[in-house]
């Protein structure tokens, strides 16, 4: 009884020592224009999620988590850099994202989550789809990440893309690097997601004994959807369907694997999307749910997205968290939570979402700001919403004469404007926005950065 | 060992002859106007059902479960029926539902669930909303319950409600019903849910030792909202997600007391709604989630419900369950397994889906009419939905020139009309509507009569 008791006190103080030496493993898997509906554990009636929804119920699932921006290259800056993408300047005048014939990318001055977490000690992976640059001097190599394996861009970026739109001709290949060299000139992107979770899988193998963050950014559901063999024609939502259970199988073998090589109570993994879903493609778009709108738009279905957070032994399970969270407080939390340093010498829009997964607070970010391109859109403050204008899909830009105002807690759907009863919320959301605007500093907008062709061709489209 | 494998055998052999002798209890939640969307299992970001999301994962959540009618009367009546209203004259050419100056209600002709389960030897209770006819000779008690506790119709029809318009003169107060007895001539309803579940766990208690079936039907989330002190402003939802978590807590503990005397295993427990959302309440109404419409129209979101059940050691837990189901169905269903007799002298529009929830077969239900008042408006067929008109909560009917198709699994939110493409399935439809309208016979429609003061005072309204 005595030798038990010692072992179960040296287990225990191993653990602890184990606990206080090393930090936790890091997982962010930030999937591409899965929307706010898709998840069976958000309402989807045709998508079967069990691995995202049993994630979950170990852990949280988060109703209101927003993502930086309404489209991908803005919506991932704002992630690894934990700042709103105006700030960076990973915006356009007119362009929304970054593409194979732009010339910029996310500057070097930007402090990047992988390169803090690098700096507390940690193995840096990255797998997926990058999108903040595709010129050598731009790609995840050179921002903080030891280890890449993915497309530099959009799946829809190729010349014979199924994706429509004048700037096709200006694509070439899909390629697949590693590193920084091209292994594949043109990816099958039946088998990305195989591809993808098996390149995940080994990195967890190969870090399993020191402190890692491994950042996986499937490139789907984003168009032109792609399912393997096993998964094409297996839901009844169609390809859209398939491809999303696809995901959620990739999750469920980077989950087992965690917990195969005993690694599952000091690893956080946190699951979402970089933007809603692109509703303009049809059935071969996802569903924002309940929301308003989708990809492109400041309506919630634009930028408030799927999330679930497991951290087993740490984030008390079976939580439904209402409060406001956005990804650039996972920049924030992840840095300190590894141990890291939340650069201090400029404006960072992040807060820590630890206590707040943890059940210890009950909010930690009270105020969201909506952009659309280089404008301000929209402001939330608590339940409050307040649209300055509005956009649908990156186009119908309404300008309000006077600010519009819903409760996001009572009304979800934006359907029941308020601002008549609630003059004084008004007031006090403008100022927020006055005391915003002011403080946002005018850098170069980076998207606006591209090539000799592209310009004469868009000058050509009028654009 | 060998007496502990005879005590097991003898265990296992009274627990086979137990399940043999006595069929399982049978527990109907049927909650009025909550909506697709209003559940955390179904996708809601502010509103916490626990219990609910539990029960869904103890045994399904049932993502396509349809009820009879749009509004409350018709589809009361086709659960307790298996009919569709059209059949039993349960509608009306212009009223949607009785009202209290109706003076028809369910027809003694019907053969309801409780008469064919006491026919096949079980406790009949109800507690709850009857609105199928509340003078003496409709009532439940007059239907097959051999014990009735509750409002007779909707909690709006008081004459000084908060809900609306001219009808309301024609009210007086709301009284609680004991069997026929009037015991409480104007009820407070802030305390509603709380007596409501008081007597189904004491109806529970009492019948423990005897098969029962429990019909607890709530007035709420219906208007106008009251919840108890301990639930009034407790949710970021406001009264109406505290309205419905209050309903959660009920559920919860109807389920605590089925575990608390050993029934759990003997008991099946369904929970869905008799339609969608009243959108027209606006922050007061409820939320389809991603479907388009609610209660009054034709779309999914009037009358696809949300809907979970428990069967612990006979429906395999964690199911989510896409094919077609329906309260019609449940009829079926639930005689079947309680050992009674489906009519056969008369058309049935339920199946039988304890197969699907056992996971032995694929579709129980392949076609589901919807209509509005006493017209025809849409059909489904496996993923297909024909409108040949659409209506919008009650009002702006709109007939269709050409027929409008959707794939309801591929595209939930009835966006994408898909009738060009399709013509073979137009044509397959037509002719579904052709064959289910010849074999529909005309019957007086109920709803239509009323008292003469009524009568006076809907034709100056030139109703």
């Amino acid at each position: 009884m005595l030798i038990l008791r010692q072992i179960t006190f040296f287990l225990l103080l191993s653990g602890v020592l184990l606990a206080q030496d090393r930090p936790p493993n890091i997982v962010v898997i930030f999937t591409d224009d899965l929307g706010y509906g898709d998840l069976s554990t958000f309402g989807h009636p045709t998508i079967r999620t069990p691995h995202l929804d049993e994630m979950g119920r170990r852990g949280a699932k988060l109703t209101s988590f927003y993502v930086g921006a309404n489209v991908c290259s803005p919506s991932r800056a704002a992630l690894l850099t934990g700042r709103l993408p105006i700030r960076s300047g990973m915006v356009g005048e007119k362009l929304g994202v970054l593409f194979p014939f732009s010339t910029g990318g996310l500057p070097q001055e930007e402090v990047t989550l992988p390169e803090a977490l690098r700096d507390a000690g940690y193995a840096t992976g990255m797998v997926g789809k990058w999108h903040l640059g595709h010129l050598p001097e731009y790609l995840p190599t050179r921002h903080g990440f030891d280890y890449y394996y993915g497309i530099p861009y959009s799946n829809d970026m190729r010349s014979n893309s199924d994706s429509e739109g004048p700037l096709k001709q200006l694509y070439t290949t899909l390629p697949m690097l590693e590193g920084e060299k091209v292994v594949d000139e043109d990816v099958d992107q039946s088998q990305l997601t195989i591809d993808y979770t098996d390149r995940v899988l080994t990195y967890i193998d190969e870090h399993r004994d020191e402190p890692f963050f491994m950042y996986y950014a499937p490139n789907f559901p984003h168009v032109p959807l792609y399912a393997s063999e096993d998964f094409e024609g297996s839901t009844r939502r169609g390809l859209y369907g398939d491809v999303v259970e696809e995901l959620d199988w990739s999750v469920g073998k980077v989950l087992e694997r965690l917990r195969e090589r005993g690694l599952e109570e000091n690893t956080i993994v946190i699951f979402t999307s970089d933007n809603g879903p692109w509703t303009t493609q049809h059935e071969e778009g996802g569903s924002a749910g309940l929301l308003r709108g989708g990809k492109g738009s400041c309506w919630e279905g634009g930028m408030r997205v799927p999330a679930v957070v497991q951290w087993p032994g740490t984030i008390p399970e079976n939580q439904i968290i209402q409060s406001l969270g956005t990804t650039m407080d996972l920049y924030t939390t992840l840095i300190k939570l590894g141990g890291g340093q939340v650069p201090t010498d400029r404006t960072i829009d992040g807060n820590d979402l630890l206590p707040v997964w943890k059940g210890e607070q009950e909010e930690a970010t009270e105020t969201f700001f909506y952009y659309h391109l280089n404008q301000l859109y929209a402001v939330r403050s608590g339940p409050w919403k307040m649209h300055l204008k509005s956009v649908e899909s990156y186009s119908n830009v309404t300008q309000y004469t006077r600010p519009q105002l819903y409760n996001l807690e009572h009304d979800p759907s934006e359907q029941y404007e308020v601002s008549a009863g609630n003059r004084e919320v008004v007031a006090r959301l403008r100022q927020l926005v006055a005391d915003h605007t002011e403080g946002v500093e005018k850098v170069p907008y980076i998207f606006d950065e591209i090539d000799a062709p592209a310009r004469t061709l868009l000058t050509q489209l009028g654009f």
